[in-house]
């Protein structure tokens, strides 16, 4: 079974939303960290240019990669600069500590 | 050399011990990040359905990977839903700054 | 177009510094988080071992990686135990959730 990773960079007012929407297209785990940062445009009103942001990773199998994107983009959409970005990475094995064994996210 | 990546998300009570485990193994550096996250299982007791973890990434050479994620599950293992999970990532390239130049993980 | 992620592990007052030279060699966007952790050398000094870095991941062409990794290691480099890590993920795709569109990061 091939297996992504979603990562989000989004504004932070989206997260709350988006880990509601999430059950509804077989997404069973979401990872959400604070983070800082700036994309095409800097923001140049603060020191280091930056904005807060959230980074959401999200582990799927590959045939549900497609809706989960589109379904992040739906949510953190609003138009503007800062909307932030969505990137898919590979996974090459993953495992759920409880059982102790390879699972299906 | 072949290098990966191992992501854990696990409980933060799990950290400390992992890391005074992991040069038992081959393992010489280690990055948490303090997150917020759910599982198979939100947790409805709280207004967003997550609780608090800690991510744990380490780069280390192919050869060491099964005897890292084994070791984490061990340690991270209680047997009850918030144990969290374990990720192998692809890595391409590795460099040490202060060498200025390819390392070993 | 064949992407990457750049994950540099490095002091934290390295970072204004990089956020600045990195619109030069054609880096458009960058996020940051707070961490903790240990490298080759642990900081025996601390309870954890660990002491504080800032993550700095960069989405980037392929053909912009080698400038991007060379120009991080000159800014972070102090030649020093705690000067961190440079390492290069494979990227499958990368989306721009503002035009909701794949995009070139």
């Amino acid at each position: 079974m091939e297996l992504k990773c979603v990562v989000a960079v989004v504004r932070p007012d989206a997260v709350e939303v988006l880990e509601r929407k999430l059950g509804a297209i077989h997404i069973h785990g979401l990872t959400v960290t604070r983070v800082r940062g700036f994309g095409a445009h800097p923001n140049l009103f603060a020191d280091d240019w930056t904005t807060e942001h959230a980074k959401v990773e999200i582990f799927a199998q590959a045939e549900h990669v497609d809706a989960l994107v589109k379904t992040i983009m739906e949510i953190a959409h609003v138009g503007a600069i800062g909307d932030g970005v969505v990137a898919v990475i590979p996974v090459e094995k993953f495992f759920r500590v409880r059982t102790q064994a390879e699972a299906v996210p």
